[in-house]
C-alpha cells in the first residue's frame, strides 16, 4: 500500500461542528483508502459523533484539545494564548510532520495567521496567499489572493502568479493556465500603482502564461484561469460573487412565486434550474489552500457541511501526491 | 414658465449613436417641458435622425462638431487635440454657461478627463468622483468612486462620502443616507492602509450618517445607501455586478431550455421572472454623475439606448433644481 496522506481536521470549527465535520472526515476515509484523519478538538464530543458512523478505525484518530478559537477573537492573540485549541494543536502536527495537511472551517484569521506563524512559509516565499476556487461560466478559476494580508507589493503578486499556476496545473489539471492580473481596463497603461508596477514583471516572467489584464466583468466569464490580485480586491471579488449570486437567486425565487401560473411553471423548471445554477456557487469547491507553506493548510467556508469537508480532505491527497509544496519550493528558491 | 434646464448631449457617443441618442433626446424634451437639449456632433447625421421624430423644435438645437473621440483613444491627448469633437464642444458649453449639464455615452476616459479639465472642479474639491447607481435587493445605492483616478487618499474618500450623501438625499430622495466604507471585514481594525486611515475621519464627520464598514457581500443586499471606496475597488464592484449577473442569467436561461418540460414551464414563468430580474441590472439607472464639478457631467453606459439617454437627461433637471453643485460647494468650502 502507498504511504498514507495524514490530514489533521479541526473538528470544532465552523457553523456545523462537530457533527458535520466528523461526518465529512468519515466520508473521506471511506472514499479513499490513502487517507488518514486526525480529528482535533474535544474528545468526548468527537467520539459521541463517531459512534454514529462505520469506518476503518485505524484511519481516524482523535487528538484531544480542550479550547476552541471563536470566529470573533483577534487571531494573533488567539493563536498565542490558546495553545490547547483544535486549530493550534492541528497546526503543530503539520509543523512537526505528524500530518501532511490541515483542514479547518473555523476562524479564517486564526487559520491564516497560525498557518504562517506555526507551520511557516517556504524559504523565499514572501507571503502565503489564500487561493479559493471560483466558478466561471464553463469551469473554475483560482482567485489568488483573498487572504488577510492586504497592501501587497509587486513581488508578492509575481509569486502569487507562480504559485497559482503550479496549483491550477497540478491539482486542478489545467495545462498551461492563463494568468491574468485584475485591472480596471484591458490596456497595459491602466491600473493603480500596484498593477502598473506588477504588469511588466509578470510580462517578463517566462514560467507563467501571462495573458495581461483581466477586468472584473470577465472573471465570471472565465477570462483567466489564475486571477491575480492583492487581498483587498480578492476579498471584494469573492464576496461580490456571494452577494450578487444570493440576491439574484432570491429574485428568481420571487419571480417563480408571483402567481398560480408561475407556481405551476416553477414546478416544471425547478429541477433543471437547480442543476444549471448549482455549479455557479463559491461554496461548491471545497476548501481554499493557503499556498507557500511547509505543508498544506486548507480553509473551508464557515458554513461547510460534510460534503465540503470530505472534498477538502480529498484535495489534500492530490496536493501531496503532486508534491505541490516541493514544486513551489523549487520554483521560488530558483529565483532567490 | 420656469427657467429651462439646458442639457448638452453627445450625439456621437456610444454603440448606438446617433440614432438612439437622438431618439432619447426627443423623448426627454417630449416628457418634460423644462428640458432643452443641444445635440453636439455631425450636423447632417443628427438632422437625418431628427427628421424621424416629432418634437418642439425650439427645444432641440444641433451644434455641429466634426470630430469624434473614439473609445480606444488615450483620453488626455484626445481632449487636447480634438477641439472640434462632440465631447469637447459640449464640455465648453457647460463651462461657459450655455448649458447646465452634459450627457455622454461616449469614451469614459475622455468624459472624465474633459469634465475635470474643461468644466473644472468646484473650489476645494480634490477629486471629482464618478458615482453610478447600483441595484440592491430592495432599492438602489450610490457607488462612489468608479472613476479613472485610482490610488485615492483618505481626504478624497471623506469628500466622496459628503458629496454622495448630498446626491442620495436630494436627487434620489433617501433621507439621511447610510454611508458605508467598503472593507474586508466589519471591524474597525480591519482593512488596508487607506481604509484604516479613512475610517476614523468618517466616524468623526458630523454631516454624514456613517454606519462603518460594509463588506462587498452586503452591498447587493442594500447594506449601505452610499458605498464609499477608491476607484479601483469601485470598478471591480461595478463590473462584478455585470459579470456575475450576466453569467447567472445565462445559467437560468440554459436551465429553462433543457427539456420539453422546462420549456413549457419557462413559458409560464418568463414574464414574471423578467419582471423580478429587471430591477437588478446596473444598466437600469441611467447615467452616473461626475460629482464635484462646476456643472453636471453625466456618463451613461456605452450600450445606452434611447431610454437610458432620456433618463439621464431628465436626471439633470432634478440635479439643477436641487442645486446639487451649490450644496456641494457650500459643504466643501465650509471645510476649507
Amino acid at each position: 500500500m502507498a504511504e498514507l496522506v495524514r490530514v489533521a481536521v479541526d473538528a470544532m470549527g465552523g457553523d456545523h461542528a462537530p457533527a458535520e465535520i466528523v461526518k465529512g472526515a468519515v466520508e473521506a476515509v471511506n472514499a479513499d483508502e490513502r487517507v488518514k484523519v486526525f480529528l482535533t478538538g474535544r474528545k468526548e464530543e468527537i467520539e459521541a459523533q463517531l459512534k454514529n458512523h462505520t469506518f476503518d478505525t485505524s484511519r481516524i484518530e482523535v487528538v484531544h484539545a480542550q479550547e476552541v478559537i471563536e470566529t470573533a477573537e483577534p487571531p494573533v492573540m488567539a493563536i498565542r494564548k490558546k495553545k490547547d485549541s483544535s486549530i493550534v494543536k492541528a497546526l503543530y502536527m503539520v509543523k512537526d510532520g505528524t500530518c501532511d495537511a490541515f483542514v479547518s472551517a473555523g476562524s479564517t484569521g486564526a487559520v491564516l495567521v497560525g498557518g504562517q506563524v506555526i507551520v511557516g512559509k517556504i524559504k523565499g516565499v514572501e507571503r502565503a496567499p489564500l487561493a479559493p476556487m471560483i466558478p466561471t461560466e464553463n469551469g473554475v478559476a483560482l482567485l489568488i489572493d483573498c487572504g488577510a494580508n492586504v497592501d501587497a507589493r509587486p513581488s508578492h503578486l509575481v509569486q502569487f502568479a507562480k504559485m497559482g499556476s503550479i496549483y491550477m496545473e497540478n491539482v486542478v489539471g489545467v495545462p498551461n493556465p492563463r494568468v491574468g492580473i485584475v485591472n480596471i481596463g484591458a490596456e497595459e497603461e491602466k491600473g493603480n500603482a500596484l498593477v502598473k508596477e506588477t504588469f511588466p514583471l509578470l510580462k517578463n516572467c517566462p514560467e507563467i502564461n501571462f495573458i495581461g489584464s483581466v477586468e472584473a466583468r470577465d472573471i465570471p466569464m472565465g477570462g483567466a484561469d489564475v486571477v491575480v490580485c492583492e487581498a483587498f480586491a480578492g476579498n471584494v471579488i469573492l464576496k461580490m460573487y456571494e452577494g450578487v449570486g444570493a440576491v439574484m437567486l432570491k429574485k428568481v425565487k420571487a419571480g417563480l412565486m408571483t402567481s398560480l401560473r408561475t407556481k405551476i411553471g416553477a414546478w416544471l423548471v425547478k429541477p433543471a434550474l437547480k442543476q444549471t445554477m448549482k455549479g455557479f456557487s463559491t461554496e461548491e469547491y471545497g476548501g481554499a489552500p493557503l499556498l507557500g507553506l511547509n505543508g498544506l493548510v486548507v480553509k473551508t467556508h464557515g458554513s461547510s457541511k460534510a460534503v465540503e469537508i470530505r472534498n477538502s480532505i480529498l484535495q489534500c491527497v492530490t496536493f501531496k501526491e503532486q508534491r505541490i509544496a516541493d514544486k513551489i519550493r523549487e520554483k521560488i528558491t530558483l529565483e532567490n
